[in-house]
């Protein structure tokens, strides 16, 4: 589920051990990732496949980043489940478009960072490491102690363990708080948080946009814009959904110097659930304004085949990389 | 009803004809223009009279843009009801103040466009002709297929037909879809599209107010803003309303380049519609922010005589053109 | 509770006969303040002690400001209760950094200006002398008649009064309105004005927070930003609140320039009374996205004893200036 292609035992043992992590217990090979929702909830939704084109060279894929949901290794310690996140901040190149290559700075590699997701009361344990070259750490927003909020700096090379119960359920975000955090979100240091409601939301087929900016000549203004880290990936590659089918968007807004984008989406009107703090809608609309670091569920299905864009209707914005289409696929209801 | 002078009927045979677009079934006479909530729930509304100096050389009228909706024309086919408009697609310069000139895209020789407005469940059917020298098209929010979302570029000298159920009841928008968006919105090529609930609303003096910002040296910055197309237009032509009756205030932000815009009232607080997708209020305030593209229906009334200021509490928005002054004239409740 | 240090009647008499005002009635000495809230709901709320630092030289302490609510003065006219408030707009010199001075213009010689607050229903009597240089008025949201709207400039060595009912209950704010308005608010003429509803709220530890930029250069761009006046002031001197006891901020978002801003709790969530026109909460989050001039209160309490952030997610504005901290102190439920 994680897009990291080494083994999660290995990384725990040499990596923590070597950084002189080894006293927090992580002991015993990891038990097999369960995917919750897809277990309880997903019995009739049906995911169109891939276009065979999805995968790319750059190390970033937004079509795999779209559905892709990193539920952590599952853990008893002391008679409770503990749910384990293992995260390494490091560099890459990314290329933006034709012309333009960025030095991202990531989590696990890919921009934007995994899509960590659990159930509300989970005890969540992120295993953080820092490869990054710069200092960093992970803030992630929900509840949590002081000691856990992720705004002292890692060094690079260091590691250290944020752990913490999901609280509340809703959509979250996190991302480096280290200072100019600007800078630091800039580069990609960010992911989304799904904390799941104690009895699951009804099925649909769910998936994941983040909305970014990328200033590529630090200027404090941002010259590209992408959905899921690619400037315009989903223009090229339409996101294949069904006809009639229930879809679940967990939408986030991480752009920054911006201070806010919409999110429009044509042809249809989407059902709003704020902050993923509610069970049901509180809101119908087709643009949805969002500051910075806002996110929301939206939920909608399309009548009829097609194509359908979506992009922030703050134009200039969609003009410079944030605009993609879903290709509504016929299927009887 | 709408504000093009000549006859329906005249241009389409004229026009519809000489661009080859006979086949789509435009015989007979218009069947008159009917204005469904004039007859249906307008009964005990009063407007008061214009104000003789509200008529401009220009092309655009604001005092008239304000209270003026296109119902477009009846017809009967195949035994369903179709609303049929017509909206051409032409240049014109428009006098922004004493000092600026500028050279304007627009629907139906105004800027803002035509306000469309239908019923829940209507058939709507758009003639579409550009004669703007440049590619254009119309993108409709609300329900539709693939087909009829408008994002195709029409050709200078062609047509085409937009066809669709009108759906959901609420306040829309339509505006030009061909790249870039920004510019094409910019110039002016937007309007509101108004569908009316099933059951209609409760009797008001209805109006419109579409914000916008001109970008008049193409810095992609706007220079000047204005509330149905003129800069300070009803800061020198206060807007007549009667005191103690309900104002229901179609309210659209269509600002390029500023990601958001609020709207204030002074010395009152409206009540909040959003999206105009519900029949009750869902807030109250008097400062309210919309993203582009977003639009809402507002309600209130004035308990006392005088003027009222109302603009965006950006007051750099306000002070460049986007202010307004309603006149409350006196009336026993 | 007003932070001017002469004696309300002194001003009166000295001030007010000089500039001709003295028939509006201003007789007898000041009635004691009564601290509405204090008496009817704080039973069971305890404020922390304040850093002994708090003080400060520049005439603004934020540490005062953030529990400094004005009740004014209590009068009694013809059997009906007046709620009297004097105010006088005047200039001074702060200190935003060790490096910045900043040139002022601002109501009763802070900025933000005091925080006005009544009952709903409460007769409002602002007497208003404008010693500050320029013209200037004071603007308030909330109802009243055109005549009390505040829009009229004041002369230097001018005075007023403001005198309308408080209604309706809400968080609200006042400002000047003169022209340009950018301009008197950016130089610090707003505060906020709280209508208490008929029935108090619950007991809580309330607080006021004030969002402003201050455009140091007059390039029409904000350099540095601030909670209640001072750039950084709560980052250097974390605001005490108790563990597990709710704390009520009243928010106002009073930038100019930008045309919103979030604020960001970490670790936690709030409640959202829109405008505080709501008894109950209608949204739950830790993002919230505030156009200029948009004020609400939020609800929370902490379950952990230690420091916390607040900012806009608007990490730019944070790392500006406006930015803070909460330093929950220990304390059994
Ligand atoms: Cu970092
Ligand atoms: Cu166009
Ligand atoms: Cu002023």
């Amino acid at each position: 589920m994680t897009d990291r292609p080494h083994n999660n035992t290995e990384w725990n043992r040499r990596t923590f051990l070597k950084v002189g992590m080894a006293g927090i217990g992580l002991t015993g090979a990891a038990i097999a990732l369960k995917q919750l929702s897809q277990v309880n909830s997903k019995a009739r939704v049906i995911i169109p496949p891939l276009p065979s084109d999805a995968a790319m060279a750059s190390g970033i894929n937004p079509m795999a980043v779209l559905r892709d949901f990193d539920y952590g290794t599952i853990k008893q310690e002391n008679g409770r489940q503990i749910r384990e996140f293992r995260i390494i901040a490091d560099n890459s190149t990314l290329q933006l478009n034709s012309a333009v290559t960025f030095n991202t700075w990531n989590f696990n590699n890919r921009v934007p960072g995994p899509t960590l997701r659990a159930k509300e009361g989970d005890r969540i344990r992120v295993l953080f490491l820092n490869q990054g070259g710069h200092s960093h750490s992970m803030h992630f927003h929900g509840f949590h102690r002081s000691e856990m909020d992720g705004v002292k700096p890692v060094r690079h090379g260091a590691a250290t363990v944020y752990e913490f119960d999901a609280e509340p359920f809703g959509v979250h975000l996190y991302h480096c708080h280290t200072e100019p955090v600007t800078r630091h979100i800039g580069k990609g240091l960010y992911g989304m948080f799904i904390i799941d409601p104690p009895k699951s939301r009804p099925p649909a087929d769910e998936m994941v946009l983040m909305m970014a900016g990328y200033d590529i000549d630090d200027d404090r203004h941002n010259e590209l814009y992408a959905f899921n880290g690619l400037p315009d990936y989903y223009m090229m590659h339409p996101i294949p959904i069904y006809q009639n089918q229930l879809i679940r968007l967990y939408l986030l807004n991480m752009i920054e110097f911006d201070v806010a984008a919409t999110f429009h989406l044509h042809a249809n009107m989407f059902q709003v659930y704020p902050t993923g703090r509610t069970l049901k809608p509180t809101e119908e609309t087709d643009v949805i304004t969002m500051g910075t670091a806002e996110r929301h569920i939206l939920e909608f299905s399309f009548r009829y085949p097609g194509k359908y864009m979506f992009h922030p209707h703050q134009d200039y914005i969609a003009e410079a990389g944030c605009m993609g289409v879903f290709d509504v696929i016929e299927r009887n209801a």
